[in-house]
């Protein structure tokens, strides 16, 4: 029988064509007929919820569920009350999303358990599968519902965020999907941070980077986290555009346009120094009330958002932000209006857990590369409870939150393998 | 009794206050609550001409009305058949536009008729005051309306389109306004180019200049034609805003803004040069179908206009911004559709004609400066069908096209004493 640590050892192939119709039997379930729609505390969520759990149950492992209606899996250990090795992933979607992010994680969690159970490995510590709801904003407009209320940091307030379809609040849902929603309201933490040695989370990646690069795994060396402002406005003075000329124009287009190459100029050479960062407009517009085609715009409005792995560098890019608007205010005569600040403050993964995945990888030569995660997980609600945390990422072509995303199994299976190893050996002690 | 080339003449006072009074009439009659509004061949445009048309048979003046419902007001001449020295403007203006846009000139056109008249001129050319109708493109989409029908230049085409508010046809409204709309279907123009020795129209700047120069008229050395691109697209791909690096972005935004600057450095330089140009980009916005605080932009939408008085400038920029719109797409793997163009020529003034005003300036110690209009103008038909032309600007605040336009009645007496110095005075051949 192969060991966990055998490097020739991979996921045996009954496992893999469970995995496999795991996938399938969930994308069937969930198929909306344009993607996957896996609703944050709806039905489709809960059915995908137990179809994960039936799995577990056939295999002979303890399936839970906790006062936020996520569910545990466990394999018991040796040492009653160590605390557990575990890992985990969300199963909703976005409307209209793919049938990979989120499940991923959850299935290759599954897969460890499965395999640990039928390889008859017996851990000293329980390996335990989060199976999370609610990561995805889009429903209620607040991301990592299940995650936070699991750790007791769910604010009650926000219990009242209305569904974006039927406008019936986050409470009734989670009530309808069985959450005992007076203990979320409550901020009882149901798990303390001592419960678990580690946590896992395997996740689809998000970007092109690691098509781009050729690499099927990724290890996370942080979340990014980021500053937002969703309604930037720059004000200069709306003018006939024929007669008033450059001298005298106070275009707040191309005073945008300015601090746009400024702030890309400074994101090149921080990104020449070794920092961490990404810059996005996605929002630009300039007031179809008042703006023509022979008209000086007087007004633009735009969302700036900055990410990075580094609160030093939020902090400091911002200050970059601020000073450039004084510049191009002074040459341009305009004037910008930053507005309402969203922060989220980056996550940090373990590094030595980090080093732990790497030497996983390099045992059993699986290629991996390490990298940023721009966008949030529940492994970030993980980390900045204090547990240490990592994360892999698979290699997945056309992005998420779309039905085109495109992870190929090999690599879910490579990935999966890694996260195996990775619970099977997980280091008894942490710096 | 004073005569023209009298250096110490000005207009008497009873005029100046006729004229003040005049202009507080059609402010009175065309007030909307906001600012002053008299339809492009609308109930309040007539109402305006027939004040005006009062006032000048009240002198005894002659008034006549052509088949485009424009009206002349002519002080005859002492030869038959001698080509008139005229002037015009219109009385039109946008809705909730301000009092002088337009009618400051048909105004100063009478004042200097009724002047000429009172003080007994007898001038071997007949004086001619056109006041025209349909000038503002805000309300059927198309400007010029009176001054091309009188040329036989309105496409028939023209007369279908709709009105903004109520959707019936400008043929409707002309026909109501009496005009002979058939004879405007047939294109016949109504006056020939050898009918008018010159033409004059004095208007309001709609732009800064003069303000900020502190100078009370200006000399208008040409109409600036443009090139207007109503729509514009850059598209680049749309990505996760936080999954992405730089180096895998096509991000639309950051290549509108690095095209924008790149064009504003060549606008600089041309300006550098001495060469004519204004560059409008009025109308920008990301897709608000598509477009996420959180995802890298993958299409831009805006417009593009550029003036100058060069016809060869137009066609130089034109070439600017081809290349530079690859450039930019090379180095960020994005593309740019500049979609449909409309061309509108240049106007000259006639420079021997200018420099006539410069001299009655001169003589009567108006202070003055020459410019270039950014606006097109009733004159620009007038010149375009070979009629040697030219234009007086009065300094005016706030630009027009809205109730805060501020010209100063002492301004627009000294824009007035030179169109009457210079129509009594016309050179009798141009170059």
């Amino acid at each position: 029988m192969a060991t966990a640590l055998d490097t020739k050892a991979s996921l045996p192939a009954d496992l893999k064509a469970e995995a496999v119709a795991l996938f399938e039997r969930l994308a069937a379930q969930s198929a909306d007929g344009v993607g996957i729609t896996r609703a944050s505390y709806g039905e489709s969520e809960t059915l995908a919820m137990k179809t994960v759990a039936e799995a577990a149950v056939a295999c002979g492992l303890e399936v839970e569920s906790d006062a936020a209606a996520n569910m545990t899996v466990t394999l018991p250990g040796t040492e009653a009350g160590a605390p557990a090795v575990a890992c985990g992933s969300h199963l909703d979607s976005v409307p209209r999303g793919g049938n990979y992010d989120g499940a991923a994680g959850v299935i290759a969690g599954l897969m460890a358990l499965m395999r640990a159970k039928r390889e008859g490995a017996k851990p000293r510590r329980p390996l335990k599968l989060f199976i999370l709801r609610g990561e995805e904003s889009a429903w209620f407009g607040r991301a990592y519902m299940g995650s936070s209320a699991l750790f007791g940091t769910l604010d009650p307030k926000d219990l009242g965020l209305k569904h974006r379809d039927s406008g019936r609040t986050l409470r009734d849902y989670m009530a309808e999907a069985g959450a005992e929603v007076e203990v979320v309201a409550a901020g009882k933490a149901m798990i303390t941070p001592a419960d678990l040695a580690c946590f896992f989370e395997l996740h689809i990646e998000q970007g092109p980077v690691m098509v781009a690069r050729a690499v099927p795994v990724g290890l996370v060396t942080g979340i990014r986290g980021n500053i937002r402002h969703p309604s930037v406005i720059c004000r200069g003075e709306a003018a006939h555009a024929g007669a008033v000329p450059r001298w005298l124009r106070h275009d707040a287009v191309f005073a945008f346009a300015d601090l746009v190459e400024r702030l890309d100029q400074h994101w090149v050479s921080l990104l020449e120094q070794g920092e961490d960062l990404v810059i996005t407009m996605g929002i630009v517009g300039t007031d179809p009330a008042e703006h023509a085609m022979s008209r000086v715009p007087g007004e633009i409005h735009f969302s700036l958002e900055y990410r990075s792995q580094s609160s030093d560098m939020l902090r400091f890019f911002g200050g970059i932000v601020a000073e450039e608007m004084l510049n191009v205010g002074r040459s341009r005569g305009v004037s910008f209006e930053l507005g309402q600040a969203l922060p989220t403050a980056p996550a940090r993964t373990h590094p030595a857990l980090v080093d732990h995945l790497a030497h996983v990888c390099g045992e059993a030569a699986i290629p991996y590369e390490r990298l940023p995660s721009g966008a949030g997980h529940d492994a970030a609600v993980f980390a900045n409870a204090g547990i240490p945390t990592a994360m892999i990422f698979v290699r997945n072509e056309h992005g998420s939150h779309n039905p085109h995303e495109a992870m190929a199994y090999d690599d879910f299976f490579l990935g999966a393998e890694a996260l195996y190893r990775a619970m099977l050996t997980a280091p008894e002690a942490l710096p």
